[in-house]
């Protein structure tokens, strides 16, 4: 296992940040302000899509492209603009999202709702990737991304152990045409209350079969990237013209159950998909990525992975989801994924 | 019923015309030149969200955001650019979309994928509001409006008539913000050969429960606007800060059971509901716009209702669909459906 030092602080306004680094983390905070901080959010029941829907009204609020001398997930200087994070020096950052959408002690939801509600229990984390405010899981070293993995790792297992969490999911929102609204490279990741639709379909299918142990020996045409027991590849049924899953050979629930060597191939493979989709227009390519593990109590059949969903359909082109797609669900892509695919090959 | 004519006239690649007029539509068609026309689309399974993709490469070349002189929904003119609709007047056309996803005479799927295949059998419709280059629901005549109404209504009939197809959606994209790639006015009609993911959860929800029958008495707070027989709100449970439905009190399956009341008071809704939306911002307010009505077979339960899925959750701020709705399903809104239905019900 890689060795890495962590070190606990509790912000001002009382939320929890982790620090993550190679070395250690023995500087004194620096000040921070206390900043208003009463998130009150609540779920509302659809009972057509019979899925739940977070209200988070306090969201309005949070930081929109702020410039870059006033990014919040830089590290602080000393008498320089307080960021999120009151420390000078760390390699990965995680702490509790000024503006969540789920939350550790939530309120109870409005009363008189004409459909059922329910309290947003939870957490949203940001990880922040690295102290430098430009980058991506593609320029970071070999040694921080195994170091990201692990921190992965350790926030899926601390998540899952508090009482009330049914499903876990790190993802990436990454560029502007995917909404994101700070550039630092980061992710987040949810702890859900619920299995969320999505992974009950995929739950579903799971349990019926091993889907992907079927299918993953017959991707060869559709093959983007590999390292040691992994598979990166463009899916034959792919729903955006670049979309990307990266899987492991052997079924894992999570990334919690990989070997030391499993983390690193995966940590290298994850980079060099976006090493990959940078390349392909010679720019920071968009996209959301999603992390598929198991479920509360799909331990035992569901397979880990990745998926990327980038909105390119060309180098100045959007894939809209609109009519067919967000009204019926049925998508329609315009590019075949055996051709997607041999272009994110060719390209490095 | 309102008396209108009908032309129905063959393209010069072959595809289908239709012309509605309050007018006789007795002028010789203009000449045309026959564009390639050769789509290919097919079907492809997702084993793990269940569902059918439908891929269909040719739409890559469809025409994208055209100078307005050169805009291929206006009324074609003597000597002039020919358009789709060889006719220098009309009141609404239907034709087969040039570029379309699913099609009458499908060719077979390729062989050898990993994963299922089928034929894309469906319809693709453009469905053209008006002859002016420049409008809207909002902006049509009340005449023109109910018209449009029934050209939707002969529209389901013609084709839940055809073999094979399984669900028939009329739609309209609006806006940049959500793909548009014509400005003109116009909507499309998609009917696919399948019942897509979100019509199968909401055709099982009406099995079980009459959910909009029950819902209807208690959405004073959520009302937007209101016809005889018709509510416009946002739902309780929306998943877009502006989302809005419009719905019959009595069930209908879909548009073909209202009576002629039914018909006028629904088209004066929807207008009035475009109306607002492009007051809130004073600006063309982009959306989505789908008709759910009841797939083949759910007859009997299923409760015809108009979605309205805008993009925007502020003047100059678009709602992205990122990580945890497209990656999870679980929907993150930031504004409450009590309030935003009370904006839009108080701005005109």
């Amino acid at each position: 296992m890689l060795p890495y030092y962590r070190r606990v602080h509790r912000k001002a306004d009382g939320r929890e940040l982790i620090l993550y680094g190679l070395h250690p983390l023995e500087d004194p905070p620096l000040p921070e302000p206390a900043l208003p901080y009463s998130p009150a959010p609540h779920l509302r029941y659809h009972p057509l899509r019979r899925e739940w829907v977070v209200y988070a009204a306090h969201r309005q609020e949070r930081t929109f492209l702020p410039p870059k001398e006033h990014c919040p997930l830089c590290p602080s200087r000393e008498g320089g603009f307080p960021t999120e994070i009151p420390f000078s020096r760390f390699q990965v950052a995680v702490f509790d999202n000024r503006f969540p959408s789920l939350v550790p002690s939530p309120t109870p939801p409005p009363e008189g709702l004409p459909v059922p509600a329910g309290e947003a229990l939870g957490r949203c984390e940001v990880v922040v990737y690295t102290e430098a405010h430009v980058g991506s899981l593609a320029t970071l070293t070999e040694e921080e991304r195994l170091l990201l993995a692990w921190v992965w790792r350790e926030r899926y297992q601390a998540l899952y152990a508090l009482k009330g969490i049914q499903f876990v999911m790190p993802f990436e929102n990454r560029g502007e045409a995917v909404g994101v609204t700070l550039h630092h490279p980061h992710g987040q990741i949810y702890a859900y209350p619920l299995v969320p639709p999505i992974l009950e379909r995929e739950s579903q299918a799971f349990r019926e079969r091993p889907v992907l142990l079927e299918l993953l020996p017959h991707l060869e045409p559709y093959r983007v990237d590999q390292e040691e027991g992994f598979l990166a590849f463009v899916p034959p049924f792919a729903r955006y013209p670049y979309e990307v899953w990266v899987v492991p050979w052997q079924r894992h629930p999570g990334l919690w159950t990989f070997s030391h060597e499993e983390m690193a191939a995966f940590a290298r493979l994850l980079g060099r998909v976006v090493a990959r989709y940078d390349a392909l227009f010679g720019e920071a390519f968009p996209y959301v990525m999603v992390f598929h593990a198991a479920p509360l109590g799909e331990e035992r059949t569901f397979h880990f992975h990745v998926e990327f969903y980038p909105p390119k359909r060309a180098k100045d082109k959007l894939k809209f989801l609109a009519g067919t797609e967000l009204g019926a669900g049925t998508f329609v892509v315009d590019a075949l994924p055996e051709e997607t695919a041999k272009r994110l090959r060719e390209v490095l």
